[in-house]
């Protein structure tokens, strides 16, 4: 296998297959980047110019603007029997590979959608992909031989592959990852002028909001530029509903009330459309909260009790109190289960509130 | 004690005075809400027409536009010696219990800066102001008894006392919790009509940034429109940026993307202002990831490995991994115990990636 393009998700790839035994060639033209890949354990370089034979297949985790002329290079240089791409758009890159002439049967896009706010080889993280889905764009014409290899390959990383059109991928990416990404953005970007008495009234809410204003633009402007249509259709929606919210709520009519609560009651019908963690429709867990001392040894001791009470705990939160030794812990357990560790927390004298 | 209103916040207020022992007389129209909060233990009904004498405090845990209305009846029952409420907007209540002739030295308004996406009793906590600010808006002629009852109450409650302007509240909860809620549900809003195909590709980011578009729109809308002006010149502003945005898109120049790209770096620059959970700066923890098969025990025995080690946990994530019996568990720690805790977690035979 080899991987060219040691970035956040190249590295990734490398490490997870490096977790499986899989042989990794990497290569970058950033000399630092490759090194501090080397040296994560993720491979080893390529030898200069090319390697002993055609791999079985090549990641090339490059920009979405790189991907076509990365491709026709590598193809150039028989670098493997098979090729993919990471890049978060689909038809450009194919576009371009199209209209370069690279060999589209070898070639078979891919996105796993899996990311962090932070960048580069030294945040990549084997387990990076574990449950995502990973999409794949096989163009009409291309071999079967190379699907299997991608398809081999995005398992391997613990994903679930999904094989959808590139077009369809692009749009579907616009409105569940790119557009957000912005309108992520715009919000954060309004607390630039607010003073430190607004900011500290800020709770979770706009914490969660503004999380992903956090990522790298650079990497950013490069994806938002090549899925430019699908993504701008979904801003000027949003914009659209922003504004006219804003001068129904100047209206101030109980009618220019009513459409702004619409608005409200669309956003919750579509919040219910994600999908849960779990992949399917959202599992609705009964929380349990716990009120815990900042210390060492104290979520030992509670995680110990719920197993010896047989309840698995599904998710965890915990609720740090500012200058105070106290949080709040929240468990997530089935509903079945909440009452058996509630019981089971205060009968060995942890505070667990109404 | 009196809590007049027995929803999400007043009866949470309710439970976490009970929990220091204060005796709490509740009251609400809804009877149903009422029996539920003294079930929930939250106190005892309020004997109809009124208590044996003024409560040192009486809560006004009512909608916005119910407050100055529900203010005047109160006083006018001689029901306690100050009193305060728990609005999310602060601006008109004052102004509307000034016009209705409400004693306004006797009341301090108030807004404890705590929600969850559920409400009504049944969703009460008694941590839910744990570490939370707490906005006071005394005016002018307020009395300081009644300043001190309801800085007590805000600190009972485990909660952060911050003395505000009222008018300065109202804008910086627009900013900072109004209008981030209808951006949230716009771009929720905009799933509505989205295939299952594209919902199956939704990551983390879409996730966070609608996770608010779940909450309850008849309490939105009461509080988006108390505080129409201040939330509608946010919403403006980012219905602006996101206009922009998409027609810069559109454009595709170079220059145009570096634009765009200027966005993005103001949305970096407004989430780095937002206090850590701490309260103070954002403190920067490392991450150490571990990969645990999804059953009961195992985070109980991995928790105990780090309190051997000596390392306290800070904050921690668990992500599954659909129809796979394994997960990855992810575990904030002070950075320099991330080499500690990782090498513990190995020697116990934890997978522990790179």
């Amino acid at each position: 296998m080899v991987v060219v393009g040691t970035g956040l998700i190249g590295t990734s790839i490398a490490l997870a297959l490096r977790g499986h035994g899989v042989e990794v060639l990497l290569t970058d033209r950033d000399q630092a980047a490759l090194a501090m890949a080397v040296e994560l354990g993720a491979g080893t370089a390529l030898p200069d110019g090319a390697a002993a034979g055609p791999a079985d297949l090549a990641v090339l985790a490059v920009p979405p603007a790189a991907v076509a002329v990365t491709l026709l290079d590598a193809q150039k240089r028989g670098l493997a029997t098979a090729y993919t791409d990471v890049a978060s758009v689909k038809a450009l890159p194919l576009a371009q590979a199209a209209e370069l002439g690279c060999d589209l049967s070898s070639y078979v896009a891919g996105h796993p959608l899996a990311g962090r706010e932070r960048s580069g080889p030294a945040a990549a993280r084997g387990d990076l992909f574990l449950g995502r889905p990973w999409a794949l764009c096989p163009a009409p014409g291309a071999a079967p031989d190379a699907v299997a290899a991608v398809t081999a390959l995005a398992e391997t990383c613990g994903a679930q592959p999904v094989t959808v059109d590139a077009a369809e991928h692009d749009r579907a990416v616009a409105l569940v990852s790119h557009a957000p990404h912005v309108v992520s953005a715009a919000v954060a970007a309004r607390l630039t002028g607010a003073d430190d008495t607004a900011l500290g009234l800020a709770g979770q809410g706009v914490r969660d909001v503004t999380r992903i204003a956090a990522s790298d633009p650079r990497l950013w402007i490069g994806i938002l530029s090549a899925n430019a249509a699908p993504v701008a259709d979904v801003l000027e929606a949003v914009a659209t509903d922003l504004a006219v919210a804003a001068s129904l709520l100047r209206d101030g009519s109980e009618g220019a009330a009513a459409h702004v609560a619409d608005l409200l009651l669309r956003g919750n019908a579509g919040r219910a459309r994600i999908p849960g963690k779990h992949g399917a429709a959202q599992k609705a867990y009964a929380t349990v909260t716990v009120v815990i001392p900042d210390r060492p040894g104290e979520l030992a001791m509670i995680f110990q009790a719920a197993g010896i009470a047989g309840v698995n705990i599904e998710d965890v939160t915990i609720e740090h109190s500012p200058g105070r030794p106290v949080g709040a812990l929240e468990l997530a357990v089935a509903p079945e289960a909440a009452e058996t560790l509630a019981a089971e927390l205060r009968a060995r004298g942890w505070s667990v509130p109404g």
